[in-house]
């Protein structure tokens, strides 16, 4: 697809500007270049993954520092700001947390971490070891980040969020803008949601120039629920990628962008979740965890209907679990 | 690095001609391009990694069809080949009877596996699952590789050889033909040996115009003992990456493109590899086998003396193990 002509869309809509756009992506990208890697933009022939498209770009982006795409986002808020003495606090389930005591640390700034109780070992041992100081916040994410408020009005630390801020969606805004540099705009792009962020910042770099899909799981259809309904909504999460798409509500900043950009949205019942993440595995040595197979999940159960010259970019968003799931 | 005249080069040496060469590469990749995957580079600075040089480029080639780069000597040496009824035989550790078997599947031959003892379930598990008929052909590899030839003496079967065929070698060849044309040719390569049909088929390509190095364990220094000896040689092997790095004798063809063009010879301890295929995983979220780590091993551990504006190549090999390593 091409970008359309921007003057075209000058009062096209009635919506209010969006809070994060492609400007904010391009200043997030020099702002935090030298601090994240490019990750690779694997570009494969349908037909090798067994997917009835032209192309599938997968999105290495498991491979990032901290092991997610948290890391733009955080660090592209830490160097927006100037850091208190208390360092920063945020709430997380795991990735956002691993990402924010990676970039605090280079950074020379502390970092505390309130995790829910669902936040499994293996994200509890990498957020200890990338030097986070980490509190056990309450049953839910909800209940770990009123802890979170809590510390933050305390101490005066920065407050980071998982999602819901402008700086962490335009960080995770600035993969939507390799995937491009490197090969053009996509036919579509697939991307897991938990609370919103990660598909805010691509949507809101595409503005709509190609087709952005939501994919979560069955047991927390955060984007879908709200989509549904017409505006966020509270809704029950569990299951396998609970720990890092697990958000009861989507973002108060992605909404208003996922409603205006996001043209459909899947949800995945957990087998196929779990099959998929062995899939990548078994047939692309791709260890990832089980929140990023969801687009692949989706596109081996032919749930996406695809047009044969199609070129579809899938984000693989994060790796932060126990490889022995994959034996 | 540039490619030097080649004009300039005529008549320069008294070796005998090398019996894969570029033309043979390039006719291997028109051969194979369309069964086997373009694997991604992964440049990333030196300092992402902590190695003290300009940037790392990372052939991700465990992602390659059959989890090793030895998909493209098979497909090569099958598509060159009238295929007999009676299919394909080959002795292997494990890596190249997969692929084996996995391009005889493709074109609707037969293939029979032999295996040494040393083989792991890992690896036995995906012959299987290729479809190969497995036969543990004795202790070791050697031992093997004569229940291979019985065998096809009496069946008529296309020998394969897991590195010792010119089509082989020009087949792995087309690995640092696709570094070259993503990237340009690098200041140095670091390979993984053990039969030397890969580190063979790179130096084939690049043609002394990088310096193309070799890495192998302590406990199976193969082409190390030959370089030092003047002429291959007889070793012990052993230790944790035997299934993959572990033929006793280099080949007979990579032995004199090696001599000529191999600059350098590396040998790891055990206790390096097995902390570079873990450090690969913690930092980089790339889950490989122990023989594919031996080039990280040598950069973490300084061992190989770096310029500080070099644009260093490491191949990953393979990762055709069992993940649960990792955890």
């Amino acid at each position: 697809m091409n970008r359309p002509d921007p003057t075209a869309a000058a009062g096209a809509g009635t919506d209010p500007a969006p809070s994060v756009g492609p400007a904010a992506i391009r200043a997030a990208m020099e702002r935090i270049k030298h601090d994240v890697r490019r990750t690779p933009l694997w570009r494969l022939p349908g037909a090798a993954l067994g997917v009835p498209c032209a192309e599938v770009w997968l999105k290495l982006e498991h491979m990032q520092l901290g092991g997610s795409f948290k890391a733009r986002g955080m660090f592209n808020r830490l160097r927006s700001h100037r850091l208190p003495a208390a360092g920063v606090v945020i709430a997380s389930g795991g990735n956002a947390g691993i990402a924010a005591a990676l970039a605090a640390r280079a950074l020379g700034a502390r970092c505390e971490v309130f995790v829910p109780e669902t936040t499994p070992p293996s994200k509890r041992h990498r957020l200890l070891d990338a030097g986070a100081r980490m509190t056990v916040g309450g049953a839910t994410y909800a209940e770990a980040f009123e802890a979170c408020l809590d510390r933050q009005i305390a101490t005066g630390a920065l407050l980071m969020h998982a999602y819901d801020q402008p700086e962490v969606i335009a960080g995770a805004g600035t993969l939507a803008m390799e995937i491009e540099a490197e090969a053009g705009v996509p036919d579509r792009v697939l991307v897991s949601v938990g609370g919103g962020g990660l598909i805010a910042g691509v949507a809101a770099w595409f503005e709509g120039c190609t087709r952005v899909e939501s994919m979560e799981p069955e047991r927390a259809p955060t984007l879908h629920s709200a989509l549904q309904r017409g505006e966020p909504v509270d809704v029950e999460v569990g299951g396998i990628a609970a720990d890092s798409l697990g958000a009861r509500h989507i973002g108060r900043l992605a909404w208003p962008i996922c409603r205006q950009h996001v043209v459909a949205s899947y949800l995945l019942p957990e087998d196929l979740i779990a099959a998929a993440q062995q899939r990548l595995w078994q047939e692309l040595r791709l260890a990832v965890e089980p929140g990023a197979a969801l687009p692949m999940a989706a596109l081996w159960a032919r749930a996406v209907e695809l047009a044969p010259d199609e070129r579809v970019a899938v984000v693989l968003c994060g790796a932060n679990f126990d490889p022995a799931a994959l034996a």
